[in-house]
């Protein structure tokens, strides 16, 4: 994989420039993308900018965040050559850094649960996740160091896991999502792949113009950490229930003071409505495609959508005031604890491309708004990750407790 | 004017067909759009559904609203001729109502406080106001009976004030705005204009299928009102505080306790940082067009931008805690009253159409996201309005008490 920081450390040290950093994305792509599928549109010719925080920084955008000079399709033959307007607004905070917006990422039907036809990188016969499948295969095959993506459910977290790649999926609305497809607008969060934790917190803080964001030198002492196992999302694999007890121990081998915590009911009965939240936005945000174009949707997304025609808003509003409900009391979770670590999803990817896994383990964090922070745990076969977790608007405290447990991990 | 409610009575009587009320539009818009300016486009040969509890209703939409079949400029020429590819949600949501999306109506530029061409129907040397300024106008000069458009500051209830036209801005996000342009994600509101309280509350039940929204056959007993000077946003001029004296003086003819309220100093502070929170997000969600084309940006949006670009996030982040801090006090204050009863705007319509009058009266109700409408108030000149204020997601009471107040003044 490229990481971002060691090509801005070359880049600040003068032994690589700008253009030269993006023509190793560019050579990575045109080695490693055929039979991956990670990629829609790449950008010929682009302007590389040699100054910036961010220069020589190629990027990967899930194909739901708008471009001006790229086509921008949903990954739907609806949207099929379509060229919006303006760039999303991080798109244009991107270019102002200095970074190379230099790929659009394939992503599931209007970031859907139908699969793309993006494969895994570490096995073409697996899925890579979704909905931000070539965004996660993208940074996993070393074609780009940064992609974003996003998640509704658990379409960020879930497909870095699957993908053995760095991903945070930031506090609700830390990131601008002007100009990215609506799925769900209480739900939607861009999200960040990178190699390493230290990638993804340096280009979050950069991008949210949070340095705090960003690792500091010494580290964090001591974390309090609660061990959750969502039970109420079902049983993980045994696989995942033993990269999860290896992330725990290296965090305590590491100095933190890691606690099994069985969640308060309050938040289990706002995973149970997430989806509820979710299709009666949905129906509102993708109105136009399902009224004109329903056979042209996913068969899942259409399922989704038939479905959500029957929900009325005393629904919305009751699903709405149980996760209010949650988030008081999510918030004092975090006043035991400084992060919590669970499960980024079931097991390792699955075997096919008919899904795209599942997002159980996601649905409560991303209803609930605060930051996720998927760190790989590394070991043999398919990756795994496990998912470390903050108080609403603390992505620093989630991305140094996981910078934390991956030195662990790695020493 | 076109009452909605009268024209969906007199179709449902079969005395009026969907076509022909759709006729009586077009015949005004040529009869009296000349010399108005109220309109940018308007749908040539519209198809006309029969049915739908919307049937028959011509709407005029802001120009930020996206729509496929209709070109969709932004009151720039930035966008001029630009095709969205999709219905945003409240346009698809009014298809499938039966209504007929006539005409896009005239908006400042990117809904910023850029005066437009629009003049005001009851005097063309004065403003309608602004930023929805044709959509205000198209429906006090009759062209249309139902019209949206979209506040961030004070953009719905101003002009309406200034055209002597009933108007809602509802709770934030009762409304989907997918598909809007974004100027503030925190504030963007759509609202509905229209000939008096009851057309805009029937239309509203419909559009946000909540049908308790809509006004009760017996009215509202006796409410408690709170009578709101807000002082920290300077004086209004004589003639509003007349009219204000006056829906008050018919509020208590009718049954209604009104009481001088002075609100709790945590309101003023959110007035003041409303700026800040539109400021911080305008340049994020017009980063594009301030990249690429800050020179044919309107002069005051270039200089709000401008200012926007020596803001940080501590600013913003101080902005929002303020304004949660004052939802939580004004909570409070609806404890006490059923409404509350203020200015709709300073005073008359400015004369010139070199501005488009001020806000003042209305930022802290956008930050608060509580449903506001404006009332007119009977009198010689150009017209007065009064802003009646429920606690957030009690649309119905807002509406319930402004035709209370609506029915004295004209009794």
């Amino acid at each position: 994989m490229q990481s971002l920081v060691d090509l801005r450390t070359r880049i600040a040290a003068g032994t690589l420039d700008p253009a030269g950093a993006i023509a190793l994305a560019q050579d990575a792509i045109a080695a490693r993308e055929p039979g991956l599928g990670a990629l829609v549109h790449v950008a010929s010719d682009p302007a590389v900018p040699r100054d910036g925080p961010l220069a020589g920084i190629a990027i990967g955008l899930k194909d739901i965040i708008d471009t001006a000079d790229i086509p921008t399709e949903m990954g739907s033959a609806i949207y099929a050559g379509w060229r919006p307007k303006a760039d999303a607004a991080i798109v244009a905070r991107l270019r102002s850094l200095g970074a190379v917006p230099l790929a659009k990422t394939v992503t599931c039907p209007f970031a859907s649960r139908d699969p793309s036809a993006t494969v895994n990188p570490h096995d073409p016969g697996h899925t890579p996740g979704g909905s931000s499948s070539g965004s996660a295969a993208a940074v996993a095959a070393g074609l780009v160091p940064l992609a974003l993506g996003t998640q509704t459910a658990g379409s960020v977290i879930r497909p870095a896991a699957f993908c053995g790649v760095a991903a945070i999926k930031p506090s609700f609305r830390l990131l601008p999502t002007v100009g990215v497809k609506t799925f769900s607008w209480a739900l939607d969060t861009l999200g960040l792949f990178g190699a390493g934790i230290r990638d993804v917190a340096h280009a979050l803080a950069l991008l949210a113009d949070r340095p705090a964001i960003d690792l500091a030198p010494g580290g964090i002492a001591a974390p309090r950490i609660g061990l959750v196992l969502q039970d109420f999302a079902g049983p993980a694999d045994p696989d995942a229930v033993a990269a999860l007890s290896r992330a725990a121990r290296a965090a305590e081998a590491a100095g933190a003071a890691v606690t099994d915590l069985i969640l308060p009911a309050q938040l289990a009965e706002a995973w149970a409505v997430q989806a509820t939240v979710q299709a009666f936005e949905a129906r509102q945000a993708l109105a136009w495609e399902y009224a004109h174009h329903r056979d042209a949707l996913g068969p899942g997304l259409r399922a989704e959508l038939d479905g959500a025609q029957a929900l009325t808003a005393s629904d919305y509003d009751a699903a709405r005031r149980t996760a209010h409900r949650a988030r008081r009391v999510l918030k004092d979770v975090f006043s035991e604890f400084d992060a919590l670590l669970t499960f980024s999803a079931p097991g390792r990817a699955p075997a096919g491309l008919a899904g795209t896994g599942d997002p159980r383990f996601n649905r409560l964090w991303t209803l609930m708004g605060v930051p996720c922070v998927n760190l790989p745990v590394p070991g043999d076969g398919l990756p795994l990750g496990v998912q470390i977790i903050a108080r609403f608007g603390d992505d620093g405290q989630a991305l140094a407790v996981a910078r934390m447990i991956e030195g662990a991990l790695e020493g």
